[in-house]
């Protein structure tokens, strides 16, 4: 073992990170995995699909046969031509139309949305996006430093898309994107209205403003007749981003997106300095796994069990949650968000509700922009990762720790 | 269907991409690997590991085992710490004490590059490389915009330290960090001495810039008394990049980097943003195929498959090449460097080998930073993904390109 150069030096000089990084904590997306992971905790935190409705059996079957037939399963190579072909037949069926020149492979969404961020952001650009928005997305466009203009969600129509009408007006041409999530809203679970998706695709248009549309509940719906997506009218202003996650398995890490006209080739440049590529087993795999499967029945299945979820999570809220909660019924995805009278404080309640009830969830300061608003007096419950008696469960004892902290008021026992 | 909105729009506007973006040309080394899979090619272009080397049977068996024995195989987690302690065993082979708090998971080295540049690097940052270096590497810090100072190589004993010292000792605090591969020089081949790793390492430390040390191809040495990484003597100051895709395989994408004293916590928070994580699936079957397997024995394996490769392509060189060329002796990793005499322009070279002789490699050019010198009338060799017979049949058929353009003048019959 050679000696360490280092061990004899004084060490004044500390390793110079860039800007961006300096305000950052830890990593809290992986604490709260460790929180939500302590046995006995019934955890409505983190979008997790369940796993018991994972095809392992399937998966396994699927690998099997790639890595038993095709010496190449392992080696580096181009995306995979039927899976691109595989995913513009899904895309189909949400009323998408493309072709497999539109669809660049990611690690997941939230590549999907890095590499957009990177292909259109310079340092300081604009950009739009709702006050409280996914802190995945934060935290991609976080390293350019943009200036982050951010407009309203109403909670029964979504992004409010006057708002977005008016900052076009004024410094459209500064816009690098908008970003918006118009199915299954992460965290707030509203749908975006027809009316609202046609405007902002025209929007788009008239501004020459691209939208980046994360769809990564799109396809988890509960409703009889969903809206397509935002793409579906626009072709050529919009990235669709899309992913197995929820609907096969987020421990995949694969996704795509459907980008506008010829910019996917320009999209694999930055995926390639990124990653190089999706891995080709698990594109293989997906793909053998599509070919010998219904995928189609298989999200039928997912919509009818996260249904069942969501609907027992909105019953319990009715029956134990106290007036001054409220709450939105959401057609997509995995979120209820619960707002409670605003002089309530949902961080604190966080810490009670998992010291005292084994319960968590995320509460709704973590996802906004500001840190300041509506937000701060909310909170998201996921209803995709308990079994039903389980929600019901964690929503009754939930309800005792809002229930003291709006009637007791808000620093009531929470040392 | 729901009708286009832009369909019926004139379409003045065009979607505006990030700077950086705007000379880049479609993804060359995606159009390489087309290339290199024509039929009848006899490819030294790629850096490809043997596909027939791939433990694939036993690597099926291991995600047999996940699949049906682990219910949350596929979904998102926190990074398993089993397969770090296996990464810090692989590590203590190399010479390399470190601990499971200092190993991040990456997608691949490439995503390892990606993610220490997103955390070093300011927009116009300074960076040391060498002037003839891995392209990908240049593709990771591009976005950034970096002012890049670049140094000679020596062909016998690695980067010019006592040139990165000068640049030190001018400049040293503006610098990010110096970039350097010691083993298995992408593309030229050579081992850096171990005079200059201590040089090197204690410069590091001097001026507070951290080195980022790519390792991809040192578990691949042709030695008997391999030199321990640049990491064995810096703990402090050393971002180390390993990958299991030449010791396991590329296409499941997981590679890791040994950090500094504490940032693999601000490492964990970078690789969020960009993917969430890599993926739990392959982490688990990666960590079952440890388990189950001797990868030390495996890597003794590749070590002499390579090596057998590495010599059929120098005896070959040395049997078919006319005077005039020179090339190296790698110890370790894929790759021969070949130069020609100065006159010579090895991308027309190229295309008359494919035309002619169905014989691929990468013209130097490709490598440089700077876009002249030496790169352009060299070129890289790699002898790893063919068997040793195609190997001489390889570089007897580009003798005899070379020898026209070396005898006959550059241009000729290049047309």
């Amino acid at each position: 073992m050679p000696c360490m150069i280092n061990s004899t030096d004084p060490l004044s000089k500390r390793i110079v990170l860039a800007d961006w990084t300096r305000k950052k904590e830890d990593n809290p997306i992986v604490e709260l995995l460790s929180l939500a992971a302590r046995p006995g905790v019934i955890s409505f935190a983190l979008g997790l699909p369940a796993a018991d409705l994972f095809p392992l059996r399937a998966y396994q079957q699927a690998a099997e046969h790639v890595l038993l037939t095709d010496e190449h399963a392992l080696q580096y190579g181009v995306p995979i031509r039927q899976l691109k072909t595989q995913i513009v037949n899904l895309m189909a069926g949400r009323g998408v139309k493309c072709d497999e020149d539109q669809v660049s492979l990611t690690t997941g969404a939230q590549q999907g949305m890095a590499l957009a961020a990177r292909l259109l952001l310079n340092r300081g650009s604009k950009v739009i996006c709702e006050e409280t928005i996914y802190s995945g997305f934060q935290q991609v466009i976080e390293p350019f430093q943009p200036e982050i203009i951010t407009v309203p969600t109403d909670a029964d129509t979504g992004i409010d898309v006057e708002a977005v009408s008016s900052v076009l007006a004024e410094s459209g041409d500064q816009i690098a994107f908008i970003y918006t999530i118009p199915d299954g809203h992460n965290p707030l679970g509203v749908t975006l209205s027809q009316d609202k998706r046609r405007l902002l695709a025209e929007l788009a248009g008239r501004y020459g403003v691209p939208i980046i549309e994360d769809d990564a509940y799109g396809f988890l719906n509960y409703h009889d007749e969903p809206l397509p997506p935002i793409r579906a009218l626009n072709d050529q202003w919009v990235f669709y981003i899309g992913t197995f996650s929820k609907i096969l398995a987020p421990g995949l890490r694969v996704g795509w997106i459907i980008s506008p006209h010829k910019l996917s080739a320009k999209l694999s440049v930055v995926k390639e300095s990124i990653d190089i590529d999706t891995g080709s087993f698990t594109q293989r795999t997906i793909s053998a796994y599509l070919g010998m499967n219904d995928i189609a029945a298989h999200i039928t299945r997912l919509r009818w069990e996260y249904g069942l979820r969501r609907d027992m999570m909105l019953s319990a809220l009715a029956k134990y949650f106290p007036h001054g909660a409220a709450w939105g019924i959401p057609e997509s995805g995995f979120f209820v968000w619960v707002s409670l009278p605003p002089e309530t404080n949902t961080e604190s309640l966080l810490k009670a509700s998992i010291e005292r009830m084994q319960v968590a969830f995320i509460p709704g300061h973590f996802f906004s922009v500001s840190n300041e608003g509506a937000a701060s007096h909310s909170f998201r419950l996921s209803f995709s990762n308990s079994p039903p008696p389980l929600i019901e469960e964690g929503v009754k004892r939930l309800s005792q720790i809002v229930d003291k902290h709006i009637y007791n008021g808000r620093c009531f026992g929470l040392t």
